[in-house]
């Protein structure tokens, strides 16, 4: 920590400053400049609270060094993790593909679409049975039987899945179902909900708040991963920003700079970030290249009749076409990949 | 609903997206313009799911004319709505002052707050029991030895209470204690607690998202009402923004766009917009004039020891300057407030 | 300056890093603590440029604590920065009122509004003779016959008055007309028309750039002041977010920002910022109560009939009720202004 | 054009809606619904400007449906533009990469990078000889001497140069030198500078303003196609947003909505957007992969001793590495481009 004192304060308020930095059980070292004091801060190996000196009279500054997440940091833990489901990796170096509708909508819908895209090699199922929507007048998901579905269809196809739990109250019931419960990007400050999956044994896909930090971001995994669940996947979906042609605007830097970061596994949905299907397949294409471990997208037989985000769901032509990409670009990916370890 | 179609939209595929506006019960009325033709759409009392269309082969851009929130809307109740709480009350025209620490933190404290603010003239105390912390490792509020605090010291004030309730695990023993049950920014969008806030009796006060729009901060209150609560207040405190010299970017301009849109109260919370004590009596200043029925401000009587939020709250003696100059606003607010009847 | 060096970062690193600051004519302290160890940088009454450390193998991030900023800052000149236009005082305690139209349309329309704006007690009379338009097909300004008319206005009014120079081309044609010289937003950070601002005897009213930070709007002001030009004020006038029900966000905030780090006179745009004329008179309310030294607003004797800008601009019996609500405003903007002193 | 009545507008003020739709040259084709009319207006071939229409009694909102853009809109001219510079094809199929230095510091600096760059398959050198900086305390350019270097390592390499006009003062000069004359970002809405580039007879690279909508993108350059020069091409470099961990948010989706929605070359800066060396590769792969036609990026052979952006150049090495990444890509980015066609 550095603290910053004003140009005109005090060698008093100084004192002041240093005499607190004490009591937190630091070590202050004062640095005078030619127009104004800094006091380097040492002795920290917890996150201190920094709110008692910002007050203080003579304080400009206080300028945080160390990084408030601790078991998310790469500092911690240096090597990638690798989260397993079934056969399959998330984080290995193997582009993984999450592939399937925005709501389970019918049986019929959800096994020819899993069937589909198990033909076309999508590594799993996604699908929502609560949808958290905007208008309480919009399609709110099938609940329970949404969630019978899925186990159906993962019985029939074995492709594991991917559901969101929108709530505490109903994280008993997606943790029985999912192979992966999803913590939706709404949700990603909900802090009650995230010690709820820090509780549990399934692994954990957390997807963005659009107006977080990165540093917010890691904080939400730190949550799960503080109560002892450590398979936590970050997902990158798209942030609020002005630029208006596109739903979202898709912070594609962020996928290096988590990776950078953190040792756990970064995937990006390109869908929710589009928010228009003929968007989807660059931006896929573009996560990858920046070195997400994966991507999760909307597909959908019939996207015109989609439930809910229709406008944004690739047809299984265009997945499967997105699929040959993705195994063209396997060299670069692996390069890429190997070159930073 | 407006449909405009691609310059080289086909016959055919006019007749599609004619026969699909059709189909949701709707009137297609073509359009015919020098470059593309428009399809305006008629007949839609409730609100239309426009995502079919927006898929349809030859369609450029749906734009949607009628807002999808009703209840909130003054379009449906052209009178403010006036809620009262004991004596108090909020949206009448005079303004209304919430204040109090970020953290109920002991009964000292509170005590001491109480009987200051109370003097000063606030109309109501605040205090959090169940803290929202971006870090688990921060300090999470004293939770239901807290909400025991806030009885003791309104029962003993005669102040009446806001406080949070930071999810749907915790709603019942809030709406026990509070006046005024707080749904913070984080939770704004978290729909099962905006329906459980919907069943209750109290009066709710929801706060924005910092990302969120005016439509959806609008939608996060219809769920409110849509559940038969119709006490909603609504609050500002900041939004996010690339402006970094202030912690959040406060959206002043939302408040008489609100007060346009929506019959609903209006509070401003300038204490987190701003992040930093010497901004707070400007920036509550600035939210009257902007026309807000109230403000909430932090207030602490020892800010440098403060658990949570130290460096943004209030001293006792700014808070009574602050109401000071409330005071000497009346009839410039009281004037704005008559020209717009 | 700080430089945190990675955790990982070798005693050889430290060292070089130790070297390369000493080679810039600084001196450098290393502060060692659990994990990292920080280097506090002193010695620069310059501003150092940080790049060639930032590079280094080892550094983990540098960070910068003193301001580049340095004439613009209140550090530097402690006292409020007073402009004098022949009667008038900006940044001297009374609310400073310039109104007009957005573009000098003609000689009737310009006399028209500068009389009504006389008697309403406007300071000053805005006009754009060289308006920057967005699309190329839009009305860009009457150019020297504009230039003309402000002058022959002024000679009848005696209103002084403020029109934008929009490159360097025109700069001296402007300049002879004005009375205080506007660089538009989009121009803040033009430097070559900068350095042509700095060197005139016209104050100039500077407007930050709807995606500047405070410093970069600060340092816009530094290119003027750096050339000898010491009257600059700067201007408000809403910044580019996501939140989409106004024009732009009015970032009220800055409004104290400024007048604490700066000794320059701070002014607001509400008209800009909200895009819609019913918006204007709540914001410039605001702006007022928010601290700052003055408005500028757009006026138009009949804004249906504008060239630009229309939507925005008030009629002549909305500035009226405007200035109206200022005078009844005053005793609490001075008691602000006061306390601060 | 729509134009969306209030609910509560009058027959009258529909009327004069109406009627001043008929004086702007158009036709008005009212759509009654439940709780409002809309209106319909054809005949517009050319932009019209909405504004007298937005402010008349009775008007809710004004959708605009055409795009104010012309020249730079593929729907005027459905196929690719494609400049040729010497024997380099930008926006012909083949990834176009630009490479070199922030600044030309010295003869020798550009001649060893030139050399390597040439070496490594770069189609073009980068260089400014004139620097906009933040600070009027940085270091500014060489100016003149710049561009004489720049033409001396042209000759001798026989690579083509690209160079920053930062205004129309130096626009000849800088023409006399460059195969393409750079606008850059802070430029994008700097009019009289597009205009002049507009007359000038060599192609145009044009740098998205860090606030600019794609909209406003768009126009920039038609400001330049208006004037008659048709070679332009967009360069993507970063919006500003609240995501702090790089320097600007690379809006990667822009890449794929600018080809959808112009004929015009796009392309893109890694190096600006990403702030700091390590992530530049990756984006510059993602550039490619969204369907970028080439990218600029800084290389420096000695970035820890560059005058500026020094953080943010690559090696020599790492540049051959991108090289060849973009190499192995190729089959990809074809096979994509091909499907599109």
């Amino acid at each position: 920590m550095l603290i910053v004192m004003k140009a005109d304060a005090t060698p008093q308020q100084l004192d002041s400053v240093c005499a607190m930095v004490r009591t937190l059980g630091l070590t202050p070292h004062p640095i005078p400049g030619p127009t104004r004091v800094a006091i380097g801060v040492t002795g920290n190996t917890q996150p201190v609270d920094a709110e008692p000196i910002r007050g203080l009279a003579g304080v400009m500054e206080v300028i945080r060094v160390t990084q408030p997440y601790k078991l998310t940091s790469r500092e911690m833990k240096p090597d990638d993790t690798v989260i397993r489901v079934g056969e399959v990796e998330i984080g290995g170096g193997v582009p993984f593909v999450i592939a399937g509708p925005c709501s389970v909508e019918s049986r019929e819908q959800m096994s020819k679409t899993a069937a589909a895209l198990r033909e076309q090699g999508a590594a799993m199922l996604r699908g929502g049975a609560y949808k958290p929507r905007s208008s309480p007048y919009s399609f709110q998901g099938l609940g329970e039987e949404g969630l019978t579905i899925l186990r159906e269809v993962r019985a029939a196809t074995h492709l594991p899945v991917v559901t969101e739990a929108v709530g505490t109250e109903v994280f008993d019931a997606v943790e029985e179902t999912a192979d992966i419960v999803q913590i939706g990007s709404r949700n990603m400050a909900n802090f009650p909900l995230l010690k709820r999956a820090g509780q549990s044994r399934r692994p954990v896909l957390l997807k963005r708040l659009m107006s977080a930090t990165l540093e917010e971001f890691l904080l939400a995994a730190e949550y799960i991963m503080s109560e002892g669940n450590r398979q936590v996947m970050l997902c990158e979906r798209g942030i609020r920003t002005f630029s208006d042609h596109s739903r979202y605007t898709l912070d594609i830097n962020i996928v290096p700079e988590l990776k950078r970061r953190s040792h756990l596994p970064v995937l990006v949905d390109p869908s929710h970030a589009a928010g228009r299907r003929d968007s989807v397949i660059p931006l896929a294409r573009a996560a990858l290249a920046a070195g997400a471990d994966g991507i999760m997208v909307e597909v959908h037989p019939d996207p015109d009749r989609a439930l809910s985000d229709g406008a944004q769901s690739l047809t299984i032509p265009m997945f499967a076409e997105l699929m040959a990409e993705i195994e063209i670009m396997r060299p670069v990916l692996a390069r890429a990949a190997g070159r930073k370890a």
